[in-house]
C-alpha cells in the first residue's frame, strides 16, 4: 500500500479532542460527502457497469457510518452542526486535470486520496484519543476505510494504464501534502496543523464557527 | 391512506413493457434521485435529528433498490442509460411555496406525491407486466415504497400542524394531477398518457432518446 507525502503528528489528537462534538460533526459530514461524490460518479459514468455497482455499495456503506457517527454525536449530547466550506476538499478538487480524456482518473484518485488522509486520521485517533470509547469507534472504522482507498485505486487501474496511474497518483500525493501543510488548525477531520491566523476572517478554513 | 387524484390506466403498461430496458434505467435514475433528495434534506435540515437519521435510512434503502433495478437491467442484457431530464420532477419541485417557513413542508410533501405516484405504478405493472419475473420484482418494492409515502407525511406532521399538512397535501395533490396530465407518453416510470407530439424537439418530455 502506498503512503501519503505528509503525517499528521500525534499533536493533532490532543487539539482535536478538545471538542469532540465539532470532529464528530465535520466527520458525518465528510461520510455525507463521500457518499454523494460515490453518486456523483455512478450519473456521469453509466456507461461503467461495474463502476457503478461498486459506486452503489460504497455509496451506503458511507451512509451507513454517518448514522454510526451519529450515534457516537448523541452519546456525547452533541448533534450534527451546519455544513461548513471543505477547503481541504476544494483544494483537492482545484488539483485535477481538466484534461476530459483523464478526468476519470483524477476523480478517481482524489477519492483515494481522501480516502487515504481519512484512514490515516482515524489511526491516529484509535492510538491516542483519551476517550477510549471513541478510539475504538475509529479502529472500527479502520478496515472499511482501507478498502475503499484500495477500490478506487483499483478502478483506476481497469480504466487507465498501471504505470499512469502511479504516475498521477504520485502527482496528487503531492498536491494533496501542499494543500494539508497550507490549512490551519481546526477541530475537523482534514484540517492543518498550523497555527490558526489571529484575524482569520474566512469562515472555511478558520478556526471560527460561522 | 390518501389517494392520488387522477391514476394511470393498464393500458400504460402495455405501452411501457414494449421497451424494459429504456423503463428500468429510467427507474433507477429515479431510485437515485430518491437518495439524493434525501440526502439534501438532511443537509439543509441538520438541525432536526430525527428526519436526518430517517433520511439516511431512506437514502440507504433507494440505492439498494437501485442495485436491484441494475439487476433486472442486467438479467435483460441492458445497463444504466444516461441521465434525463425529468419533467414530471420538475413540474413538482416549480409546484413548491416559496414561503421559507413551510419550505420543509413542500419538500415533505412533494416527495410524498413521487413515492405515491412510484407506489401507483409499481402496483399496475405488478399486475399487468406480461414478464411475469419482472412483475413479481415490483410487486416486491410495494412495501417499502408505501413506507415511504407515510413515513414523509408522518415527518411533515412532526414539524406542522395536521390541518394544514392535509390542506397542502390537497393542494399538491391537484398539481401533482396537472404536471402528470400534461406529459406525453414516454418509456419511464413517472410519464404521462398523451401521446407524444409527431415533431417533439425537446429531449426532456418527448418520446426520443437524447
Amino acid at each position: 500500500m502506498w503512503r501519503l507525502d505528509v503525517l499528521t503528528t500525534p499533536d493533532w489528537v490532543a487539539r482535536v479532542e478538545t471538542r469532540p462534538v465539532e470532529l464528530l460533526s465535520d466527520h458525518a459530514h465528510c461520510e455525507l460527502r463521500a457518499a454523494a461524490s460515490a453518486q456523483a460518479l455512478i450519473v456521469k459514468y453509466t456507461e461503467h457497469a461495474a463502476l457503478v455497482q461498486r459506486m452503489s455499495a460504497v455509496a451506503r456503506e458511507e451512509l451507513l457510518h454517518f448514522e454510526l457517527v451519529l450515534d457516537e454525536l448523541a452519546k456525547r449530547g452533541g448533534t450534527l452542526l451546519p455544513a461548513r466550506a471543505n477547503p481541504y476538499a476544494e483544494g483537492l478538487l482545484a488539483a485535477r486535470a481538466h484534461r476530459k480524456e483523464e478526468l476519470l482518473l483524477d476523480r478517481l484518485l482524489v477519492a483515494a486520496l481522501i480516502e487515504a488522509r481519512s484512514l490515516e486520521r482515524f489511526h491516529l485517533l484509535a492510538e491516542h484519543l483519551h476517550d477510549r470509547e471513541l478510539a475504538a469507534f475509529y479502529r472500527g472504522l479502520v478496515p472499511s476505510e482501507a478498502a475503499h482507498q484500495a477500490l478506487f485505486v483499483e478502478l483506476a487501474k481497469e480504466h487507465y494504464a498501471a504505470e499512469r496511474v502511479q504516475e498521477r497518483l504520485a502527482e496528487l500525493r503531492a498536491a494533496e501534502a501542499r494543500v494539508l501543510r497550507a490549512l490551519p488548525f481546526d477541530h475537523r477531520m482534514h484540517s492543518g496543523e498550523l497555527d490558526p491566523a489571529p484575524h482569520a476572517r474566512t469562515g472555511g478554513a478558520a478556526n471560527v464557527r460561522p
